[in-house]
């Protein structure tokens, strides 16, 4: 078996790597090679039998994605994407890399299929920014998709040709939409939903975190354990129970801020949740007052993806995953 | 002020230059030039006192939308598209023609924009075509797009480009998604939904004609005079009330076969039902069961836009429009 992983130099795509790795395969098949993309080349996993080859590529060049799919991967994960800022203050370069190089992949594929009757899985990484505010909770599955950024409308375009392809037959596809993931690990980013996972991993570590928004803020958090369990199953599960709705919201925990702030107090005491300075900032107050709030994920959950179920369990994760198991 | 309508030779379009004739100007506006383009030259409109400039073109051909943008229109009206059958029987040139002619277009507009501060309205005819079953009845306004088609897919990405393109100041857009157009005048065509319009058109002129499909299905109509009346309305209203939502769903008439002949009844009597012939054809009824049974159209009701409330004044409306008034 042959897994290309576009993006995989990201939190995610370095996740669901070692995942494969540490799991010797892929829906009980052996994975012979893995082929690792990103805009710069993927470091080779550790432990790994098979054949690595990394690539550092820019997806919407000519030629790119034909290249990727010269080699007949068995399952691709597609999970690049410039980030929402970047898309948005960067209109052309958003829709090159976001749109352009998603579609591009898919038509590289089908002229495969076309040629020789190539049919791979394709798992796409999608978001929650494909709906936006006014938005009710919790958001139904047949929610329309009325994004509010660019990266949004990308991804919300990117599902739609994911849907035609795989309803031609092009190949086999799923689109996977993440809540927001947290705790991320590393260190604190300028992306304004940063300080959801800020609050948390730093007093873990003893360290200060800015909460610039109110304690009310209520939002739609998996951790990243939960997020890569999304793509394992979205590689190895039957795709014909989905029928031609190929995207699916994910499950995940709609919690606020003051909740999310009583687990980190319940797991790691009043000293930690005192590390957290509260500096509202009126900009990201207005964004995230538009972002949403949990879904019902009725379908995802019917067709066997999981997330946890508390706050507890999210901050548990982080520890166990990237503390050694202790804060 | 100058309109500029792409697809100007369809019968949407031939109807909207004919009403701005009639009207001598829209919004109060006189109109000073009309650029009429299509794949084939459209005619020119009799009794118009402006400027008529008829193209034949290729939307998606390189530099086109382009040249058509260079002189600044003040409204531009998009209805070019194939038709859902060629969309989906030829995948390449349904996407060239349906999402890339659309993105350029836009694209034209936005380069246009960055250059000089252009900035028209744009009226896109989208579709009912962008929801696909399993379906409600009615249809609420924030319900998914899961389209079944080709076609329904590149009117839906469409629709999240003129969004996106309207929510970055490109310019000033509006959705319009078109129930199926009854009574179409012309003759029968080979459309799988023809049949809603042939089974009253021919009847009312004498002639015979096929019904392929029970009774019982019901579908979602409104005539060619009210489509007209939704492009002039979304032309000319203020559409800063849509906020960041700018594809309505329209309104229209949910009906049954049996109603629309129970109507014709009323109108022309038992002679011209008699012309139906029962023709059930499985493959029609397969795809009528898949369509569009009603929508709530809410917002676009309150938004000012009015369509018929029988299937009686649907027919009537074509026989003052298309038959000098009597059958």
């Amino acid at each position: 078996m042959h897994i290309l992983t576009i993006g995989a130099a990201g939190m995610l795509g370095r996740k669901v790597t070692q995942r494969l790795v540490d799991d010797e395969g892929l829906g009980g098949q052996k994975i012979d090679a893995m082929t690792l993309v990103d805009v710069v080349a993927p470091d080779a996993p550790a432990g790994f039998a098979g054949k690595t080859t990394t690539l550092a590529i820019d997806l919407s060049a000519p030629g790119t994605a034909a290249q990727l799919i010269a080699t007949r991967p068995d399952v691709i994960f597609h999970f690049a994407a410039i980030v929402s800022g970047e898309a948005e203050a960067d209109f052309e370069k958003g829709y090159r890399i976001n749109l352009d190089g998603t579609r591009d992949l898919f038509e590289a594929i089908r002229l495969a299929h076309v040629a020789d009757g190539y049919f791979p899985r394709v798992v796409f990484a999608s978001s929650i920014a494909v709906v936006g505010a006014p938005l009710p909770f919790p958001i139904p599955d047949d929610f329309h998709t009325t994004p509010l950024t660019s990266y949004g409308t990308q991804k919300a375009i990117s599902e739609l040709l994911l849907a035609d392809y795989t309803r031609h037959g092009f190949f086999d596809g799923i689109g996977i939409r993440l809540p927001t993931l947290c705790i991320r690990p590393g260190t604190p980013n300028k992306a304004a939903s940063g300080f959801f996972s800020n609050i948390l991993r730093e007093p873990l570590v003893g360290k200060p975190a800015v909460l610039p928004v109110p304690d009310t803020i209520r939002h739609w958090h998996t951790s990243p354990r939960s997020a890569v369990g999304f793509m394992i199953h979205a590689a190895t599960m039957d795709l014909a129970a989905l029928g031609p709705r190929r995207n699916l919201s994910m499950p995940g925990l709609s919690a606020t801020v003051a909740e999310q702030i009583e687990a980190l107090r319940r797991v790691a005491g009043d000293d930690a949740v005192a590390l957290i300075r509260r500096e509202p900032d009126p900009a990201i107050i207005r964004m995230c007052e538009g972002w949403a709030p949990g879904f019902e994920a009725t379908r995802a959950r019917a067709l066997g993806f999981t997330a946890e179920d508390s706050f507890d369990a999210i901050i548990r994760a982080h520890i166990e995953d990237e503390l050694g198991g202790a804060p």
